[in-house]
């Protein structure tokens, strides 16, 4: 388990909220640095949404890394390897309709007073998962572990004062006989279940007992409400972030998150909302088109679509309605919702500034 | 200008929203006419959506309206070209995201009690609109007179009881050097245009002095609030429906419209489904992508993205934060709507089966 | 198994290249037999090409079948699906690049000479296919017999006499637990598989000991150079065309195949076009991409593009380099080739004018 | 006009064809940089395929070119920027069909015997070419000035020996009312047709005359048959690449170019191969849909395809053809073929090793 101790005592956490005009551009963050506004130092994971489809072929996610890190080496004085191994940068593309390609920059500074208790970031890189052990009792058993030591990192006490979890979970890009399933596509989705299976184990979602390799992608009543995963064939190991409400950090910013039950679950949408009131920094949600080709007993025809892949479609409906509850298209939203949410529905996680009361 | 002139004395209207398992399927409508639940010789017009791309060569409509038309026809005993040249139906390809196939059959039988005052329905047929009248001064004063025909139709005594006008206006195929532009695209634009215009001259939101052609796709300041229009290739004349409230006519059936200011005007969807309250019989939606490329100041992709159709990321987008109110997906939502509701924004229009009072 | 036997006493077969202006369109035929070039009692195929997706959610298969059948069913007074189940309408989607949408109708008059050896064309349907026996042993056996009875029909006497076994493959839509998988885009691979085996099995290009079920998109070594399969959920049997040379049918047309061993191979395209010289009267490809995701070393990106199916990538490329042979656009070309031709090949067929000697 | 003066005495060109693994990797370029193989200082421009959408919004061109300028910039020792602005590299985004990402190298080393005349390169790029320019007679001259002093630099002493003039000119992102159109795709077709014009008109291809801005888009008779010419917003002046047998160069390499009358045109691109026999090293071709819809008379869905754009239609059928002429996948086939070779076909040229004789 890597970890890399950098926390400042007394930490503040900050999210900035920056405008691409293309995935190969940085400069918003660039400015923000340059002014000092953003510590390069104290950056520690990048959050975005890219332009392109999201899918195999989608190069706008390795482009934006390139970009960001290139960025981030010449300011630290290091190597852009280095830099990526240590902060994690996970992307989705596709910003169908509604949505607006951006990146949230979430960096730790000193700032907090005594005796405050606010959001708290903490970030564990599990050990190298190879693609053997993807899909499988070991991934799961891996992402537990390591969200276990992010909460540590971050102070985090208790199971609910987790917000969120985001993985990055490793995809094999040529997996052979030792893997779950040769086919590159299906494994990046058992990656992703295994992801899932491990936050809710650790968040005590998923009972232990029922957290066993073969309920993945057959047990669709296992989720975890409070996890949100993307697979890339660009990581070799289970990268974790945490977000979730601490002792010693810095009060100021809110995180609300709720599930969705339903592509169609507005409700569930304005209660994340609801959870996280005042101004707005950044929302993250998870979605995925209904297995039965129907909500709430309508056909929908997201699934076989040959011209338009269903993550697609799925993206443009997920991000307008959180959009239109936002009011501003800057939202993060990414399908492959496997066990992230209830099956056909997803979550939605609010990160605001809270009002001064 | 022809009128059908069909309308039984103290008629009443009945929506009939049905589901399509592919576009050749008119299987729902079989049934209710079997059953006698819909009257095959009160049909007076079908909207729908079917689940084509939506653009030029979207055949899905073509297909479902041939199958619609050869099941009216042998259960009137008519030729199928005779029942299409008097029942409009109107569609709109691509039913992406959360959107569901669907179909409304309006119906209007005997059934209204002395005194009642419900919603109305007339239609008008405009005289051939040749190639070189389509968005010009010509095309606009025809379907300004068509609107008139069918209100009268309907009875519908003021502008201000018309809650929706459903144009099918002209695209010429083969645009020749008279059109006003060899584009067919562009001309089918246009048409749509030209035909807002109209309604909005007929309704009093544009004033006969700016209802001019040289502000067709020019002056977008220029909109009418209750247009709904599409352009076809497969019709040569303005095809209006006009849906408000008469003397005369049944009551139980409510219409709410309400214009969107932007793509993400949550409020004004949910302004026209509080106008409307009761079930949910059928929503008609229109809407476009902001041409500035921003909305509410944030970056959109949907004008640029060479393997997603503008139309399509659109529909996607709008229908799904109309469905999500809705809490259903059978909306009908189509783009297009050059001057119908606000620029960057559209309308919505719900029609409801009226609360007991 | 059903066969015909209309079959003309001094058969001559004939071949129509038709052009249609939309997938509802078969107003050319309906000309040729106003005018008496085609007798309609005497069709007894058709191939086609429309204009859409080739995919799941391409309905302009349907759109034209429909319109075809109409026709057929009103110049014959009989049933349009009297019709269907007599005349296997077998067609492909996707016209990409260099293609041009139309079909080819097969008709058979009385017309040969005494001594006369020519092209025959044969056809059968077998029994029911249900979906427990798709892409099993029981639809190897069933394809096999109907092609022996299609053969039997034409008077082709020997396998080596057969230029071209044209499949139609049943695929249930929603498979259950009885079916080889659940994943109903599979199972049509499944059928088209089974097929393949079926006709080469039946002329001999496959051992029977190796025509295993558990060959079926296994072993790509085994194959068939002659068979060109569809599936579509619109059979629910196999239904068989057969074409090659017999005694007692007029000369007049020669047929010429050949395999293409992988997709830039130009000469297996000529040599099909050298075995038939003449005027082309229609042509017919299948292949596929190759599974390795390179041909003659070189990557290929067709099979992980997310915009843009695998399936119109290939036939875009190999349509266009057929119909350069041909110096024609109007080329049939179809994808979904599992052991029809070479692996990561295809085949090509040529019908011509015999040139008078 | 920057010219840069660093050609050797007695030069000797060099190409290699590299593949890559993806748009951000040049590792290949790199090893042979390692190893010697190439010069890091002699490479004087790059031509390369890219797997995106070939659209507006395709970024893999930008992530290609970041890349290779980052490797180019290290093994240098400058800054990415100064090397951008030195080494013209063009980018055509799309492997549709059987094309192979991949990418040329030229370089210039010494290497001539004295008297010999081989396959010459010159570089030239034009005074910056603002918006108003573009797509107007000021842009015709500067690409006809670019094109000659290119000539100039590379000791081509007549039109008749240019083999291929390679352009990249540009395309303001955001054209203003001084532009000729305000519509940035339709100014991109502009920009391609003034710099043709521009070549035609230095190789008097085109007559004085009658290379005015009024026949941009609008004469299709005019035309040169050894241009080829892409634009994009990421240039601001016309960068110009011409390839022409000089004396002083040494001989090995052979350059074959032939037009195509049509997309069939199968024995256009035989007549470029035959000009240049031997070892293949590189193929250029450009080419567009035919704009009256049909091809020899039968009508093409290129044009009006709402899922797949005309330029990927188009790139799949030419690079197939191309492709299975070469027997390799590795083609640079791009779209946007206005007065570049015929209309409706386009333009072949082929590098190649000369046979020892």
């Amino acid at each position: 388990m890597r970890r890399f101790g950098y926390l400042v005592r007394m930490p503040k956490l900050a999210i900035h909220r920056l405008p691409m005009a293309h995935p190969g551009d940085v400069s918003a963050l660039g400015e923000l640095i340059g002014t000092g506004a953003v510590g390069v130092g104290e950056i520690r994971a990048v959050i975005g949404k890219t332009e392109g489809n999201g899918g195999l072929n989608d190069f706008t996610r390795g482009y934006f890394t390139q970009s960001l890190m290139l960025l981030l080496a010449e300011r630290l004085g290091e190597a852009p390897a280095a830099v990526a191994a240590r902060i994690p940068c996970v992307l989705s593309g596709g910003t169908e309709g509604a949505l607006s390609p951006h990146y949230l920059v979430f960096s730790v500074s000193a700032g907090a007073a005594p005796g405050e208790r606010g959001l708290a970031l903490g970030a564990a890189f599990s050990p190298p998962c190879p693609a053997a052990e993807v899909g499988r009792a070991a991934q799961i058993a891996s992402v537990a572990a390591a969200v276990q030591a992010a909460m540590a990192e971050a102070g985090i006490a208790r199971a609910e004062d987790v917000a969120l979890v985001q993985v990055k979970a490793p995809a094999p890009p040529a997996p052979d006989g030792a893997a779950r399933t040769r086919d590159a596509k299906a494994l990046m989705a058992y990656s992703r279940a295994a992801a899932a299976f491990g936050v809710g184990l650790a968040l005590g979602e998923i009972p232990a007992a029922r957290a066993a390799e073969d309920a993945l992608l057959a047990d669709f009543t296992l989720f975890s409400n409070r996890a949100s995963v993307s697979s890339g064939v660009e990581v070799t190991c289970n990268e974790v972030v945490v977000f979730g409400r601490a002792e010693g950090w810095a009060e100021g910013i809110a995180a609300g998150v709720a599930p969705m039950r339903d592509l169609l679950d507005l409700a569930g949408v304005q209660a994340a909302f609801a959870a996280a009131p005042g101004e707005v920094l950044g929302v993250i949600a998870k979605g995925e088109p209904d297995r039965s080709g129907a909500i709430r007993g309508q056909r929908h025809t997201m699934l076989g679509d040959t011209d338009l892949d269903a993550q697609r479609h799925l993206r443009g409906a997920l991000g307008a309605i959180v959009a239109a509850v936002a009011g501003d298209g800057r939202v993060f939203v990414s399908g492959g919702a496997e066990h992230q949410g209830p099956p056909g529905g997803g979550l939605v996680c609010v990160f605001a500034r809270e009002r001064r009361r």
